[in-house]
Order: structure tokens, then C-alpha cells, then sequence
């Protein structure tokens, strides 16, 4: 998408065809700043310290990772150790060992003299195939969007509720959330956008709504409290949120916070749906509450708060007493019962074995 | 309660008779700063600015803002202005109306010369009776915990959620919600406490994680979106809030957040409490969602963020792209039907007309 005049990616290849750049999303909002990677651990240091963060994005960036991984020491060992030094940087995405296992099924077969190169074409490919599945779930996406806005007074927005970041910066391009957003607004389907702000890190008053800004899509930013009074008062049409592992039942794991709205969109009879590239679908999970590991991230991510002083620089503050001990999952499960669908890049599926199933037949559930 | 080795009120008439005494409670956790209200704007910006805040402790803050109107001009007009005045400052607060009231019935049929002396003894009584009123809370709640730590392995602590600050620094002392929790910390039943840090204003953060750590209460800090998560997974026994106003019918308003957790203890069949003093309840009011005003205060408190940078200062941060338009409704109605139990000085209502009626026999439902 565009920041200012210029279209970007979340991270591409560098022209010395071994490093590649992201853009450093700890300093968004207030500084665009953009890092190069050039060895495994600044790419396991810019997924586990959140440089880059989403699921989407976090897959690419590791397959990139086995890339640079590979141009070191192609040797069997080197790629077990890097799938292991990756696969330690973040417990709960999916797409992370997916990537991981992907890289490491197309590299294995190989001389090793042979790897490093397969390796940058691979790991492009899932960074092109990431921009195709976003389209696709976009398109699938904005029939919702268009069903909702047909049933509203000419002009009258469709006023859309968002948790985190599953905008183009959490995937390479367009998003997952985000991509029907665009697309309608592209259509010129009037749209209003809820962000919520999402704490601890505050990934949608940092990056959602610097997204929307970016492409003029009409938004409010809201504190994570409120989605629940703007529904009972019917100010919300839908809502639609990321994943970081969606089971094979159905049950939706992402960013802490998605199940207390997922609750309040059924209290308030809201639709409520989640945006996945099938790659975010792990089979071999069936209860998401019970089954999903939860990362737990340092308190001081709930303690100290990141934004901007009046002069332009960027800081942290405190914002407990000093030696106040926080607690900090970063994720939690909404049951496969409180979800409407889930937009795949296949078309929407009930959230059910059965509704997955349908839509992904080859797989085995 | 205690700050240091030294006993305080929230709010505590000047030795020179006529104005009072505050803690200013914009300041905490960092500073603790006491001010001065010298006049009725004083008082009004006191509790519109919210370095006072609290249902019960904007009452009697209002009870004196009455009795400082009285020094000046004593009559039928001033009073009539001082109430319209300070009803203004908070919207959704009942007892602020409720404590007005109280001093316009106690100093109306009195001669204008005798209304400054009567309106003192007055808004010190509603201040003794607020204490009063939180100790028989503590005491009925006491026992819903007892219940549960009975119920518990030897030395297992119960954890309760609380949101936002329904705690001593909301009252005159004790609090409405902590006064359970202080009961029970005082006859040794192991609590710990689970903290909201309640977005935007951080009462939890600031205020409740200052409180239990000031009274050796254990207690942990987690963002408003986590409650969801620990509930699903067992680590929470009970909630309990506190309320701004509670209707006729049981309906709760309460801090923005508050009915996303009721939603989820609902969920998770876990029990939902509200302590409140009987002046909280709104009789006039049956349906707590389409009647009662929700207050929607200025969007700056949702982009910036108060806290201490590591040098002690205490600054303001935004957190939020410049322009980005916010929402700030400040509370939400939690309906009667997610709350287990309304927990008053006289006893534990059930959430309805009924329950209401039980206890409060001469009030007309």
C-alpha cells in the first residue's frame, strides 16, 4: 500500500540479493524508519521483539530468515538449527512454523550447494502468494460489506468494528482484515472504521489507524473498553479481525481482547468475522482453548506506554506504580460458536470442522 | 485508608471551617498531591477535571460544594445556581444528583442565616455515612469470599477481577468494590487481585494497583482486554465492580469496559458482583441502556497517555497519529441479567425489581 506517494511492501529483497528490508514497526505512528536484516538473529530479533509483527508478515519474514540461513551453511544441520531458532521466536502464530516447514520441505530434497538459491525463490513466493490470498479474502470479504451497505440509507456508512493490526502491515500487502475494507472504499462503498486501540502495544491506535489514514479511510480510534457500548446502541454493522491460528474446529486465536468482543457481537445479534490466509488454519488442532499455547510477553509491555511528546520525540512512560507486577497474554481463543465466518481466500466457511472441510477438502480433518 | 504511616479521607474539611481538602488524584500513582477548594468553580473543575472521581466521592465533594455556595450568598438563588452548576459537572454519576438533592432538601426550609452551618454538618454527615455505608458492603461482600476461599486448598488464594477504581480513593474511605477485599486481607483469607488497568484514564493502573500495593494487598496488573482469557482458563473466582448508577431494575452503569466483563463471567460461569451504597441507585430509571446519559468526554484522553518518564517527570504521550479523531464514551450499562449479585449495606440484592424491593422496602420501584 502507499505511504505518501510511494507504494511499499512490509519487507522486500535488497538488491545485494541476500539481505532484506522491513519496515521497523516499533516506531510507527511517529517514524517511519526502515531496517535491514542480514543475519538469523536480527531476523529472530525483529520477529520475537515485534520489528515486524502478524502472522502473515512473521512467515514471510522467517522464510526469508532460512534464506540468509542457507547463503551461511546449507548443510542439513544448519537448517534444522534455524527452523528451531525461528520457530522459538514466537509460540503462538501459526503461519511462523508453517513457513518454517515449508522452507524446510522445498530445501531438504537438495544438494545443499543448491539451497540457498531455492531458498530466496521460495521465500519470495510466499511473500507473492501472501499478496494474492489477501486479494482473494478481499474480494470474498467485500460481498459482506456490499450486503450490509445494500440494506442502508443511500450514503450511510458501513461502520465496521477492528481489533489489532490484520491491515497490510501485518501480511506483505492489503491485509486480512483490512483487504475487504480497502477494497470497498476502492468501490466507493461508504465505510467507517472502529480502531480498536489494542493494548498493551496498542496496535491499532499505532497501526490500524495509520493505515486508514493513509488510504482515506474514514475512522475513529476507540479504547478496547468501549466496542461493547457502541454495539448495545447499534452503532456497529460487523465485525472483522485477524487470526494468529484459527483450529481445524473453528476456534480463533488472536491478538488478547478478540473473545470479550467476539461475546459482545453475539450478545448484540453483529456479525462477527475473521479474515485467514489458509496457511493461519492449524489441522491438527481441534480445541483452541484447551490445545493453543499463549504466549505470555514481558509486563513492561503493560507497564511502560510508547508514544510521542509534545517536542516530536518518542518515549516510553510508566503508567503503574514502580514495582507493580503485570501480567501479559498476548492472545486469546474466541470458540468456533461466536464467530460468524471465516473469509478465507477460498470463499467464507462456517466456523465448523464441517464448514472448513468444505472448503479445503484436501485436507484432512 | 493509609498513604505511608498516615491515615487519610479522599476529601476533609480545613481547619479554618469553610473549604476542603483534596487529594488530587490526577497525579497518582506518581505524585501525591492534596489541594485546596476554596470556591464553587474550584469545586466544579474538581470534579469535571476529575481530580476527583467516584460516584460516592463526587457526592460529598458536591455536598460541600453546596456549603462553600453558602458562605457567599445564602439564598433561594444561590442555591438554585450551586446545584445547576454542579449537577452539570458529571453527567452519569447519580449520586452527585443525589447528594444536591440531599442539601437542597435539608437547607431549603431553612432562614438563609442558618444554611452555611447547616450545610457543613450536613455534608460531613454524608461523608461518615459513606464510610459507614462501605464498611456494611465490605462486610456482606466478605462473606461471597469467604464462601469461595472455603472452597479453596488451604492457603489458595481466591482472585478477584476488578475494573477501573471502585476503591477508597472513589469514596471517602474503605471503597465500594475493595472494601470486601480489605475485609478479607484484614482477617488473613489469602486475595489476590486481579487489576484492570481501565482505559483511557488507567484508574486501575493508577489508582487500585496503588491502593492494594499501599494495604499489602497481591495483585496483578493486566490490560482491560485480558479478563476474557484468565477467565476461560480458570485463574479468576469472582468480579466485582463498582457503579456510577444502578437502576430500578438492576441494570449497572459502570466504567466503559465494564459489560464486556460481565459478558465473559457470564460465559465462563463465573459470579459478577456490583458494590454500591444504596445512593447509587437510580429509582426513577427501569431500562439502565436506552435511559440512562452515557457521558462522551474529550478524545484527547483516549490519544494521550499520562505517565512517568524514567526521570521522574510526569508527562503526557500521544499514542495515536496527529488528527486521528477518537471516541471517549466514558461508561456502559452492564444489563441486570449478566449480574449475580447487587451488594449494598444492607445486604446482597438479586439484580432486579424484586431483589431491589427486598431490601429497599420504602422505596417506591
Amino acid at each position: 500500500m502507499n505511504v505518501g506517494d510511494k507504494h511499499y511492501h512490509t519487507i522486500w529483497l535488497n538488491e545485494d540479493g541476500r539481505s532484506v528490508d522491513i519496515i521497523d514497526q516499533r516506531w510507527l505512528p511517529h517514524e517511519f524508519r526502515i531496517v535491514t536484516l542480514k543475519t538469523v538473529p536480527d531476523v529472530a530479533a525483529a520477529i520475537r521483539d515485534m520489528w515486524v509483527r502478524g502472522a502473515p508478515l512473521i512467515g514471510v519474514t522467517a522464510a526469508y530468515g532460512v534464506a540468509i540461513a542457507m547463503t551461511d551453511d546449507a548443510s542439513d544441520e544448519n537448517l534444522e538449527r534455524v527452523w528451531h531458532e525461528l520457530n522459538e521466536t514466537r509460540p503462538t502464530a501459526i503461519n511462523l512454523r508453517w513457513a518454517l516447514n515449508e522452507m524446510k520441505r522445498v530445501l531438504s530434497p537438495l544438494p545443499p550447494p543448491e539451497r540457498a538459491a531455492a531458498a530466496y525463490a521460495r521465500a519470495a513466493e510466499i511473500a507473492q502468494e501472501d499478496v494474492a490470498l489477501n486479494r482473494s479474502i478481499g474480494q470474498h470479504g467485500l460481498e459482506v460489506i456490499r450486503g450490509i451497505a445494500a440494506r442502508k440509507k443511500p450514503g450511510e456508512p458501513v461502520n465496521i468494528l477492528t481489533h489489532c493490526n490484520a491491515g497490510w502491515l501485518a501480511t506483505v500487502d492489503y491485509g486480512t482484515a483490512t483487504a475487504p475494507i480497502y477494497l470497498a472504499t476502492e468501490e466507493g462503498i461508504p465505510v467507517h472504521v472502529y480502531v480498536d486501540e489494542t493494548r498493551p502495544r496498542n496496535q491499532g491506535a499505532q497501526l490500524t489507524a495509520w493505515e486508514m489514514n493513509g488510504h482515506g479511510v474514514p475512522h475513529t480510534l476507540i479504547v478496547d473498553n468501549a466496542g461493547g457500548h457502541l454495539m448495545q446502541h447499534g452503532m456497529i454493522d460487523m465485525v472483522i479481525v485477524g487470526t494468529d491460528r484459527t483450529t481445524a474446529n473453528g476456534d480463533v486465536c488472536n491478538k488478547i481482547g478478540t473473545y470479550l468482543k467476539a461475546l459482545a457481537a453475539r450478545d448484540n445479534g453483529i456479525p462477527f468475522y475473521v479474515a485467514l490466509p489458509s496457511p493461519t488454519i492449524d489441522w491438527t488442532v481441534k480445541d483452541g482453548v484447551k490445545e493453543i499455547p499463549i504466549e505470555e510477553r514481558n509486563g513492561d509491555e503493560v507497564s511502560l506506554v510508547q508514544g510521542k511528546l509534545a517536542d516530536g520525540t518518542v518515549v516510553q512512560v510508566r503508567v503503574s506504580p514502580e514495582g507493580t507486577p503485570a501480567g501479559n497474554p498476548a492472545f486469546d481463543v474466541t470458540p468456533a460458536r461466536l464467530v460468524t465466518g471465516l473469509i478465507t481466500e477460498r470463499g467464507i466457511a462456517d466456523a465448523s470442522p464441517e464448514g472448513l472441510k468444505a472448503l479445503f477438502p484436501e485436507r484432512p480433518v
